[in-house]
């Protein structure tokens, strides 16, 4: 890796440690002081998003003041060296005030062409951060450091397929992912940006969703990409804006599933 | 608790550490030679099922050789003490080969009149046991220990409700169950056994599924009535040999989900 990629790895893994000293003792205490931010329905925010993504935002502000930010809980901040990074602070926050540790901290990097160079999504109660980008991918945790790599699973028949949500955006988007489902070995739902990391570590095929915002995806698509996986929309074009997305462990897999989904 | 008490206690866990000798050398491994048990259907099986049900029965046979068992695995053994352990060694057998960390161990104890009178709830990637008896339940884990409590909710409206599939049973069963859902604040899916470790915790409030055998309720009953939850049947008949199970935090919560199922 060049210095100036090593610098953001190290960034990155600065700001996931700084986002968990704010997580962290905040998760699975009684009183989260969960604000509702959908009106009419029930879209969670707690002060462990907000205090997060300012912890990240610090060490950003502190060692990369020239590139830019997308968060989600604090908007755009403009940068002039043509790297965006796109943060999540808590992705998961339903599961978060759920006691289930599959929420996670996303912080993904992109170039000035906006493909993603660099992820990190961190599971801070298990301790295991998925890291990936120009080099190999890997995950540490306090089991140790091993390296990430996608199985490879090339035939819907065998594969395990998971998403977060049961019913996927409108009906004609839930009736596709049946599709996918129906033809699946297994299907597993819930996982938020855990079943993203599960994918670049080997022990699922497929993850199917729709509706995600850039900061959904940024950073699990640089760490599966850099296990040697695949991550576009339905359609096949760009996955790093968000909306409807597909990761696969293997070309088979991905042409299978998108032929399903179309 | 009485001698006999503290032996059932230290029985369970003696059987459970022999069971995560057998389970976690295997979780994530790429090999899991999954077995399907389900004709047109996926029901696996591992070795690391049968392997931890045979370590829990070596343990039962040396220090238990009076009480009954009737394990998922290897069915019923008769006994003559009144007492019978009824043993789930994998459960979430679909979680395990997909590397998510919400599969159990699970051992329960029932009396003479068939009531679960001690329960664990083993999750041995995380180090979590959630214990319930006739004494306080308690949580193990690699944190320390502390005990086990639900919370207070008593509206619908401030619930948060798990299950483990989100196609439940029969279309009737799916559409009652849709019915508590959109009550509920927030419905979470897909975590196995850990959903009703969660709610003896304190984390969530409701768990309801269909479809259940005894072995996989009995342990987690134990923990949950321990912990002062209600766990019954939909109807609000006995829940001990599976079926139909609802498991609340509190009585209000209990009845308001109850009248819903009907």
């Amino acid at each position: 890796m060049t210095d100036e990629a090593d610098d953001i790895a190290a960034t990155a893994r600065e700001a996931a440690d700084a986002a968990r000293a704010e997580t962290l003792p905040r998760f699975r205490t009684r009183d989260l002081g969960a604000d509702n931010k959908l009106e009419g329905g029930f879209d969670p925010v707690t002060e462990a998003d907000r205090a997060a993504e300012r912890a990240i935002r610090a060490v950003l502000a502190r060692r990369r003041p020239d590139d830019a930010i997308v968060g989600e809980e604090y908007g755009p901040t403009p940068g002039r060296s043509g790297l965006t990074w796109v943060l999540d602070p808590v992705d998961g926050t339903r599961a978060f005030i759920s006691g289930i540790p599959s929420w996670g901290t996303l912080i993904g990097v992109t170039g000035a062409d906006g493909m993603p160079i660099h992820g990190l999504v961190d599971q801070p109660w298990t301790g295991e951060r998925f890291e990936g980008g120009r080099g190999p991918a890997r995950l540490t945790s306090p089991r140790g450091e091993t390296p990430l790599g996608v199985r490879g699973t090339t035939a819907l028949a065998d594969a395990t397929l998971m998403t977060t949500f049961p019913e996927l955006g409108g009906p004609g988007e839930a009736e596709a992912f049946r599709r996918v489902s129906a033809r699946a070995r297994l299907t597993r739902y819930g996982l938020d940006c855990y079943a993203y990391a599960l994918l670049a570590a080997g022990h699922v095929d497929l993850v199917i969703e729709s509706g995600l915002q850039a900061y959904d995806i940024v950073a699990p698509m640089a760490v599966i990409l850099a296990a040697g996986g695949i991550v576009t929309a339905w359609d096949g074009g760009p996955a790093q804006g968000g909306g409807r997305v597909i990761a696969a462990a293997t070309p088979e897999l991905h042409r299978a599933a998108m032929e399903l989904l179309a």
